[in-house]
């Protein structure tokens, strides 16, 4: 029997290459060795951001779509609404029992985040218990493996006490252990050299068209150094350079020759790099193009997912009511 | 149409003198002027005992009992489960993110408690976020008052809190501000004269005999002035007295001048009310005998309620998704 995983993004919308790098390509090539589940962690949304959830659904299948661009096999690996979902905050009620307050404000996560948000103070309960839901959302498929970056490994950790203590306490192995795997490629850097990220708007997006990609790199942060067309550059602080290393590893020698040896103008280094990345965009637009012309597939992969999910998660709650004896 | 309430009371088993004059008399009362729901809080149990549920299914059968024999209509006011309408659970996660973590610890209530339990540096995060279980409790029927104790009134407070601030974040009148409803009747005090409670073994049962009745009177404190049968006593301080004030008014009078004059002895007194609280209590014994008998009609009525209290939970949390923009 193959073992699971539970990977979730918050639904954010169209997705950017540092998401696809950063985890998605992962999770797609996981899917051969793996039972995959994939949650769009809408509840977690909320942890955050409660006030405004007008962009909620359009997020919702925008991501989704991105999903299945980038191979997520909805056939073999269910993807799902967290909230659609309710047995997931049941368990996480009761989750909510088994861990201390004092444990979670340990948690280093959770308090850099509330420092960056400025929310300190008047951080939500909910806000201080997201790595309780997440450990609902792990645990309710007994999931054994978790594919995470670095700064979500204390979250596992938490979910690996909980499950301990619950099959401890209730004397059954209703749960196991689940391991963090982390995520092989490092982050991409954003077309300013900083993290890729939504609201620093330095991303490119996995459905752009090759207009809107040659316009956003033409953006880019090169050698400051570098002024003039015939000027030499340094290609180990051009984030372009690093883009090429991975978009056209091939002409990586000829580049850096000619970018130290003046030889080579951004310009032209950009509109390369525009065009190697349109090629590699390309199949995600044609499916894409698919998909949004096909939304009600999308919704019916959404839903049939999504009751998948459900029962597997009822099997899961039947047997922690049963085993607490909260059972019918 | 008549307001509505929400009752609840943890899964104790068979409920004491103190539970029915504190709460559950009025409860009885309050069916006629309200639309009532009357909730066994079992998720409830688990912020303050999560170890050692074995005695769960027995207890809520016996307080359920007890509360048929009350007087509460399970036709006119559904008696449900908690946990058996895990909508509970929902809208308790979408509330935990709608109140600040420093405003939980600020609650005086759940403070005393766990003081007085010596769990204030092992609170639970679920323990520490309970008011926010009750809120959801409460709102989830849209109920407009809710009967308490005077040491409940901060967590309704919280819930008019959190009713106010889902409603103007999402721009809705779906939840009213529940007022609390304080109990008229003081305490009756346990037989030791301190606060009755099962644990500290100096109640008497809805359920006890005849027998135990007596056995039970004969353990109460009187005055310790009096020690031979002829010594003058004071009613003042004695706690038999008190009882005879709610279950023997007609005799106040003739106990109150023949024990100043020390012509009565504390064990005819006793005997006297063991006998009036006998017949108090007859009516309910005679119900209890009748649902013992019939087992399957207290499950078909607590799965009556259930359902009906689901229906109407689930009205609100469709409600609650929509304006959200949760909705499928």
């Amino acid at each position: 029997m193959k073992k699971r995983i539970l990977s979730g993004m918050r639904p954010t919308g169209k997705l950017h290459l540092g998401n696809y790098l950063g985890a998605l390509e992962n999770w797609v090539q996981l899917q051969k060795e793996y039972e995959n589940f994939h949650m769009v962690a809408d509840w977690h949304t909320l942890t955050t951001n409660y006030t405004d959830l007008s962009n909620l659904k359009q997020n919702t299948i925008d991501m989704v779509i991105d999903w299945l661009c980038a191979g997520i096999n909805p056939v073999q690996s269910p993807i799902f609404i967290q909230s659609h979902v309710i047995e997931h905050a049941e368990l996480h009620l009761i989750f909510s029992m088994l861990i201390t307050v004092s444990r979670l404000e340990r948690n280093p996560t959770v308090k850099e985040q509330a420092r960056d948000l400025g929310l300190e103070n008047t951080m939500s309960y909910g806000h201080l218990g997201y790595p309780v839901l997440q450990a609902a959302d792990i645990l309710i498929y007994r999931a054994h493996v978790v594919p995470v970056g670095e700064d979500q490994v204390p979250h596992v950790e938490i979910t690996r006490e909980i499950a301990r203590r619950f099959n401890y306490v209730y004397q059954a192995e209703v749960f196991p252990e689940p391991e963090a795997k982390l995520t092989s490629f490092g982050r991409l850097p954003g077309l300013d050299g900083n993290r890729m990220s939504k609201s620093a708007g330095n991303t490119i997006n996995l459905s752009d068209s090759p207009e809107v990609i040659a316009k956003r790199v033409m953006t880019a942060v090169t050698d400051p150094q570098k002024i003039r067309r015939g000027d030499p550059g340094r290609p180990e602080v051009c984030t372009i350079f690093t883009y090429h290393k991975k978009f056209n590893p091939a002409e990586i020698p000829v580049i850096e020759q000619d970018c130290r040896a003046g030889k080579l103008g951004c310009v032209a280094c950009k509109r390369n790099l525009a065009a190697k990345l349109a090629d590699y965009l390309a199949p995600f637009r044609e499916k894409r193009a698919y998909y949004e012309a096909h939304l009600d597939e999308v919704a019916a992969i959404i839903e049939d997912g999504t009751k998948r999910a459900r029962k597997e998660a009822q099997k899961t709650m039947a047997l922690v009511r049963e085993k607490m004896n909260f059972g019918y």
